[in-house]
């Protein structure tokens, strides 16, 4: 069954939502990226990655990463394509969605890569939604 | 006349119909790839290609096109962008859609090419979207 | 607050707007992508450019960049990506976009740049959006 019973307006909310959220993380306010998470919101940025669980754990973890820019101006940019959602059981949306890094540096031509896959669970309360949990996967480790 | 009367909920239906269908097809999982399109559909993957017509002529076709990377460990991923639709007299969707495939492979970077073109045909039916017909035009050749 | 309050059949007739705007401009046709922005609308492709302000003006400014491309079979494309929606104190919407654009030649592979950042102000009134303001911004200019 290929056709998700998911309504209209969540999936164009989910894709609002995700448009604020990678905003925020490639503008470098890990605060409000954090904020998109559930309290317990659990984030593995490779499938090799111990997951940080927590608001506060998903910042710390998004400082140390950065870092190793500090002294380099690079301008990163997650490009996300096809959002194909499943509703689970329990009400939350699984997402899968591809995702392709963008970076640029200062007179420089952008490098498209790596790409890979988000895997999310999705929480949907009204007009809110926060990630439960985002997987990543990277297509050329295969 | 730019602005088409489509309905947004429509519009969101069919950019998540895109979603799996795609998934399908860059998954492997062609018999659900054929089964998004109606059951005479066709599907012409460039303009001097005999175009497949019926589910199980699509399923062939991809087996076959997928055979020259058998021995290839090879991700492919269809981006798709700019989703237009024209409602047609008869009630079916005009669709012309942005395209990019990004290939992968083990230890590579992404190659991000051919840029094409969609033109499909929709037929909405309650929640069902199914695709009549789909012609790909490549950009490099003009 | 991540979360715009923007309605969700709003953010797809946006995207919409957006798919039939861009394939506009990159089917050569300025009349039609210059009658998407208000009468007295500004269109500046750069922060160090003069903005073309009124239809007319947006076209004599298209007309007079792709005369470099006169006898350069090119085909450009405009992606967009992460469409985020701020609704603005007088109702019309701060609209924040990620940009790529696509270019090919015969025979060729795609070039994929520069990465930009679109910043418009949209007008949203019942089935009609326009855009007022267009400003694009350069990402390897940092």
């Amino acid at each position: 069954m290929l056709l998700s019973a998911v309504r209209t307006d969540v999936y164009a909310q989910v894709q609002h939502f995700y448009a604020h959220q990678m905003q925020a993380l490639d503008g470098g306010r890990f605060a409000d990226y954090a904020a998109t998470f559930c309290e317990d919101g659990s984030f593995q940025h490779s499938p090799g990655a111990e997951p940080a669980v927590g608001r506060e754990a998903i910042v710390d973890e998004l400082v140390a990463f950065h870092r190793r820019f500090e002294n380099d101006p690079v301008q990163r940019r997650h490009w996300f394509n096809h959002i194909a959602l499943e509703e689970q059981p329990d009400g939350s949306l699984q997402s899968t969605v591809y995702a392709l890094v963008v970076t640029v540096r200062p007179g420089g031509k952008p490098e498209i890569a790596p790409s890979c896959v988000v895997h999310d669970v999705l929480v949907v309360e009204g007009d809110a939604v926060h990630t439960r949990s985002r997987l990543v996967t990277h297509d050329q480790m295969f």
